[in-house]
């Protein structure tokens, strides 16, 4: 009798001892959408014989992503609901829709004790990882949205860069922020030598490579490239206490290469986010009763169909390993030769073989020879990318290319349709996303969730 | 002691026998992917102020839809993989990819004991009804499917009629199926009357007004109609007995919508799949440890995106409510105007607003008046509808409407995108779709799954 009090009385406790997760990763993949995911995981299988890791979690769950005032969010107003919590408007980070200070996931954690960083491909004070430390009703006031970072108190950051270092856009400027960062106590790395000698807290990391203010597209990276698995791995090193871990990872350039509908560039970044999950899971099977691994995304970029008109019933997706560069490289390359106005189209083909693999002439029977419909596309894209903003009215123009030039969204398009897979906007969508969970307390996501579970379980686990 | 003895001893005998549900509803929603629900939901809301039930379901999971030969699946392979466990080929049903029979979830449901029906909103030997009692090695082999039907001693039948009624394609063929059917024993209903009044079994109860083989879109309903929540009411009443029942019911064209690219069919299918699982939901309100309800997909059809370049971040889904006819009614009434060669542009006019109540004059802020770039769209629609095949190479037909008029294309595009949604394909996609249960057993169907774990699960319920 005494033995079955003991167990009723102790069970509960037990229970809520083991509500409490040591160490928490939680993995966001900007504009990772379900067919993200997928493509990325078909690509693999077929080029390398095996698929994504995040899709073979125990833990797989559906995660609805709109906002407070829309439909389809921005990355703001989603970071600031897996962060905090709390629904917010487009744009406005760490504060809720009437403008009240919220507390974060990460902040929580840092009282509690634990150490905590934050990582993310792109610029470190770009929306997601802000909603982790920032409150600001803009997501564009990045240099003040920087000075927040000092008051997090946080542990570690690692990735790209800053964005406005100097603060030029900002009232507020009182220098180089990586200066006051330094003086406030951060050991901040620039290059691989003073990243691999990194051996102390507070610090933050910034990749030696850049291409703007963000890491490098994992498309364009050489060996030997820091990437993001690398920061994941020092953050792990530097983070691991008794006390435990919140590490926030997000793979930022998923959603950049959603928006220029540059499927090459978002299969190597939701496989370069997977790289950095097989780190933290790698860690996770070494503390298998501590540890938790949830990877979410705040939004679909780009309205991803994994099948297309023209190919029908036909998916070719390792075909997209013909593609040689993300968009950005290749908008560069093209920007170049477009400026000697007499360059025609004839003059662009070898970059296109250069960079897309495309054909202009060969045998019938290879299927990077571009068929006669496919090369007028290309012509026409060139013309219209000549033309710039005057060749039909600004709704047409919104339709079909946005902001972006024409030329180079008609190979990436090319590219993505050739492979039976095609796109539908520029902007995000409303699709909810997937959410996986390995490890400690991981069947909390399982089933329909809102981004704003996310912070709000992890906040029970800290 | 003898307490704790008894615990350890019967625990496991009372797990077990729980294992078997009694009443076992299987729902599919033919080519009902994620954006698809999430589109009617997001509709539901906005028109009527509550969304769809199967998303309020506590079990949502995630379901991969590859078939043995292709990563885009057809829905007699699909079927067979829901019905019978068992990867096979695309146009396969019911037997693996190897011609081996195979044994569906209902044909053991009715070995064991339980009461059998098969319900479909599209002619009954369609590829999926067809899954669940046929093994043929093509989905084409309508009549001798049919037959089939006959063999496999189901109790209950219900919604569309039958494709190829006669065998005029069969070698097989033996006189009116339906004639065959009642020579079996079957009652065959065919009018309200005969509907409302059938009280035994084993019964095939076709819906009084029909589309082709098919019941009516539910956008082309009139109050009184009979509606796929009728006919699973019907079952409930007839097949509820002592031994249970498995109820298989199917959304068909929901997919058929998603084929022509028309949302507001879409939409109105998905809604009236739902309506019917609101019928099998009240019945496990009344038999709470007695019911599972499954609700899946075969595939994902049209590759539908929540979101539109021309619309960036604004969605207005209710917009969709200005369609008033689904694909094939709105087709019949413009290919009878078409018939007129001397037919103009202007003629057709009048048509497009009595069924999509766009409008060609009006106050500039009126949200159903047409832009000029959208008239011109349809004016261009329309000019190749005139033109038929002729107006460009195969390629770039198949891309723009695949076999579809391009100027009913062209309507339902812009329905869609004005509402802030858009399609990529007339075919499936591979992308993986929802699954949701409700009841006992329902934890089953958590996670991630493949659509085999339907029947290989069901069946261990049986």
């Amino acid at each position: 009798m005494k033995k079955i009090l003991f167990v009723l009385l102790v069970l509960p406790l037990l229970t809520f001892a083991s509500d409490q997760v040591k160490y928490i990763f939680l993995f966001i993949g900007d504009g990772m959408g379900m067919a993200q995911r997928m493509a990325a995981d078909r690509y693999k299988q077929l080029t390398i014989g095996e698929g994504l890791l995040m899709n073979t979690f125990p833990v797989q769950g559906i995660t609805t992503t709109w906002c407070a005032d829309h439909f389809i969010t921005d990355s703001a107003a989603s970071g600031t609901a897996i962060a905090c919590g709390t629904k917010t408007n487009t744009g406005v980070l760490g504060l809720d829709a009437d403008g009240n200070r919220l507390e974060s996931v990460a902040e929580m954690a840092k009282i509690k004790g634990r150490k905590v960083g934050i990582i993310s491909s792109v610029s470190l004070n770009n929306a997601t990882p802000a909603a982790f430390y920032a409150h600001n009703p803009s997501r564009s006031n990045l240099y003040d949205i920087s000075l927040d970072l000092l008051n997090s108190n946080f542990d570690f950051f690692g990735g790209g860069s800053f964005s406005d270092l100097d603060g030029k856009n900002s009232k507020n400027a009182r220098g180089n922020f990586l200066d006051l960062a330094r003086a406030d106590g951060y050991t901040v790395t620039t290059t691989r030598e003073q990243f691999d000698a990194l051996d102390k807290l507070p610090a933050i990391a910034i990749s030696p490579k850049l291409d703007g203010d963000a890491m490098p597209f994992n498309l364009d990276m050489e060996p030997g490239d820091l990437t993001l698995a690398d920061i994941t791995a020092k953050a792990i090193d530097l983070l691991d206490n008794d006390n435990g871990f919140f590490i926030m990872i997000e793979g930022g350039k998923i959603d950049w290469c959603g928006h220029a509908n540059d499927i090459g560039g978002n299969i190597g970044e939701t496989i370069g986010m997977d790289n950095a999950i097989q780190v933290a899971y790698d860690f996770a099977l070494r503390n298998p009763d501590d540890t938790l691994i949830v990877v979410t995304a705040d939004h679909e970029t780009g309205g991803l169909a994994l099948g297309y008109s023209g190919t029908h019933y036909e998916s070719n997706i390792d075909r997209v390993s013909a593609q040689k560069a993300a968009y950005t490289t290749f908008g560069r390359a093209y920007a170049n030769l477009k400026k000697d106005t007499a360059a025609t189209f004839d003059d662009i083909k070898p970059l296109v073989t250069q960079y897309f693999s495309f054909k202009f002439e060969g045998d019938d029977g290879d299927p990077l020879l571009l068929k006669d419909y496919e090369v007028k596309k290309l012509e026409e894209g060139f013309k219209r990318s000549r033309e710039a903003g005057t060749y039909s009215p600004v709704e047409v123009r919104e339709e079909l290319y946005n902001d972006y030039d024409p030329f180079v969204v008609e190979l990436y398009h090319l590219t993505a349709n050739r492979a039976g897979l095609a796109w539908t906007t520029y902007s995000h969508t409303a699709i909810p996303v997937v959410t996986s969970a390995y490890g400690e307390e991981s069947d909390e996501f399982e089933g329909m969730t809102d981004n704003t579970d996310m912070a709000n379980t992890i906040k029970t686990l800290l």
